[in-house]
């Protein structure tokens, strides 16, 4: 593979902020010279100025970064096979939202992220070319982008979610009581919630109502993980909803890289439908 | 400025290695949208997926890697000043050459790293749009950029070269018995010199003979500096064959980042014809 | 030189944060032995298990991050000549303050930040080897750090403060009112300011009353910078109430790094009163 | 884990380059202050001024650097396990070795290398503090550092070695006919080898003769790996001479970070006599 890390200074945030970007390069070769990019050299296909790749948006957890999931799984590797590139923004806490303290993650990452890395990276554009995957914070993070945005990402993976964005408003209501304060002074308090843009069940209504076109969902989380009644309560209420939606749970794992090294690698190489091969400009 | 540092493993080389990029994205906004990118708001260009930059090819000097000009010098804001993209190899002290032991850098820089760079970043391919600079070894690297691949780049710049490659063949036999022993390990010996492709003369030459294109070049040091005369001695053969090039003098000024840091500024906002704007799809 | 960039799990956030921390490398050698680590070999000192260096905790401006003041200047030319270890903390727009929703910055750099340094590289402890120096909000994190925590440094610059926390009530009533959201979101409203821990007028109070040792503090601001008032008022109050501080104005400089570059080198080699040489451990 | 990439300028290399520490900072905390660095916190240790830790020396294989290892296995979280830090250098395809052509990669592992870490970092001095760990190309490197300097470590593991220094001077000679010219460009032809710096056995032979105390050799690799009867090799050279050597064979697994990610679990875990606690001052 090959990796970079990008710091730049986005216009939403107002802040310089860092995002980790992974090609699967081990799979190229410049050897094929640009007459036939889809002639393959020993199972490699061609570098080609203009090609694009389909692009995970893969959401980090609590209290990490956009490194931390490189660093503490084989994702290079499951991203390599795949013939997927990976993009992971930075969120700092902040449960992937617009927060109340002023920092919009949430159109950061749906509005601004997407025009900067196709018009920089090798993104391919368009729904179709477009997934979100997050673990853990990022689970619940994946699942907005999925709900609130069903125009820009073809199918969602929420591994582990549970804290923050809900579709389960009795367990959004607990969690701004938790010890645990982020919730409560990240996303608007018990009066404020239904209806409001963090208010994910509202969003999941309204693409029923409306008739749109939603993401394929899938939902993972290890039998003995502490979180699971919720991710398994957010499968739930999206099934009930009628929207489409696969829940699998992993027997033995809990909530930690053990079962996120796996699912990760279940995520990329058979549930999201990725075209597994890079996009030449004639096509 | 975005700047990333990419690593990845490079076939030529069979090494993974470091890419350092930067892109003058200060200048750059998401909030003119795609409509019409031409517009300006306040003094900012448009993002937009498709978009290119001419990239300037930034060859650091002995001893040093990929980062340490960009970490020296206010290099990142000279190139956002003047809407350009950098890039900059790391070559491991290999004169930009292809090395008697193995590694084959030159082409690896002149040959994979364009390809490489244009297929996953927003690189601006052509011989218009694509320029050398460099400084102490890198400048004599730019110089054998240019004259040995006149149809790869506009112009080239070398600040204070004098190590390696060089055009004077007398300068390159002496360089063989230095105590310094980099360039009798890495570069063909005084009997295998002569019309090797390692010999910047006969390149010069056959630029002249064959009527090809040249590069612009421009050659700056300073007064101080101890390789000063084998770098006017490069400009002085370059202008005696009929070459388009030109030569500063800094007084007062030595083989530092005190000259790197100005003359780099002047390369990019004065001496290179840059366009000095991202290149749009649509032109 | 030597960087690096650190990134690890801070406790007191409950982040993945990243440290940027630089050595003077350029100025040590492994060829002098363990066994006279005072001698100097070409003007170089030792390296030496167990050896230490003064610490300039470098503080960034908003927007900003750990990175972005050593790619803008040529700051770590500056520590290298005047020997010295910086270490930067990235915080995220929070004005280097404990912020009303939740990220306790402000212990997180004057509590935790030292220990782990001290742990995990190379920083003399004790306030003697300990400085601040920031630039426009990082400008006022280090007055900040420096009035409220007079036993840990022994002197602080501000270059070009203004936003955030100041020693002018007058002045901190009116930026919570300003379009820019960033004070009134993350610092008191009106009624809870005043004798706050974010109030520093009552900690320089505080420092004279209790008849405390004050850092030594360093204003710098250039003339044309729009904050100038606001600098130039933080320095009159410092010295009505009788503190030991120095001001300088820059005829013609404004607020950026045109200023920064200069006086980040003018506070490292004229104005704090560094050792500037290494600590060996038998001193 | 708490990671960071080092980049400085060896004087033994005169290059910039790469080194990548990592630490086991998820299993400390400041929390228990300076009092009792022996008391845990919730399963923590101490963070302490002056603390240190036992030290891996990671070694990557061909065609990669220092970064490789980290990202394509769990090793941040096998270090954390087993409280020690890891450093692995970058050595460019040297084979580990002082190459012919100048760069004296084995002296800069073995004498810079460990210097600049103990001075710079909380690495542990000693030679009971001191391990290697290699993979591939770095396997060799590991047996390479243990044979040829038996004073600096405490026991070495190579897994899936045997492109390189070897302790079987046939199979070197074969080497040295192989397509793949590394060997022959970086290592003796036939006629130099024997007793040379390079020549394993001998050095093997001297620790034998000269009643020196070995490093616990340690070996592994997969019963399917195409290097594999070169690697069992040098565990049968190392074992017919009477040294303390292991080995065991992975049924199924191969030349790859299947066989690796599951390998350096093991060494790090199992096989080395860590003392799985930071070294404290006072101790």
């Amino acid at each position: 593979m090959g990796i970079l890390r990008f710091s730049y200074r986005s216009e939403l945030l107002s802040l310089t902020t860092n995002i980790t970007v992974c090609y699967p390069t081990a799979s190229l070769t410049t050897s094929l010279g640009y007459q036939d990019p889809h002639a393959e050299v020993k199972g490699k296909k061609a570098y080609r100025p203009g090609m694009k790749f389909q692009t995970v948006y893969l959401l980090h957890g609590g209290g990490e970064d956009d490194t931390v999931p490189y660093r503490y799984t084989q994702l290079e590797q499951f991203a390599e096979r795949n013939m997927v590139m990976l993009v992971s923004p930075s969120v700092n806490d902040s449960l992937y939202a617009n927060t109340k303290y002023g920092f919009k993650y949430f159109d950061y990452v749906t509005q601004e992220l997407p025009v900067v890395v196709q018009s920089l990276f090798a993104s391919a554009p368009g729904r179709s070319n477009t997934f979100a995957v997050g673990l853990a914070m990022g689970g619940n993070g994946a699942l907005a982008l999925g709900l609130k945005r069903p125009d820009l990402y073809e199918a969602v993976v929420d591994l582990s979610g549970g804290i923050g964005m809900t579709l389960d408003r009795v367990g959004y209501m607990e969690s701004l009581d938790w010890e645990f304060p982020i919730v409560r002074n990240t996303l608007p308090g018990k009066d404020e919630y239904a209806g409001s843009e963090h208010d994910l069940r509202s969003c999941a209504e309204e693409i029923i109502a409306g008739g749109k076109q939603a993401p394929a969902f899938f939902i993972g989380v290890g039998s003995e993980d502490f979180i699971r009644d919720r991710v398994y309560n957010d499968y739930r209420v999206l099934d009930e909803l009628g929207l489409n939606v696969s829940y699998e749970e992993a027997p033995g794992l809990g909530h930690d890289y053990g079962f996120w090294n796996l699912y990760l690698d279940k995520a990329l190489s058979t549930w999201l439908p990725l075209k597994r091969t890079p996009i030449y400009g004639d096509e």
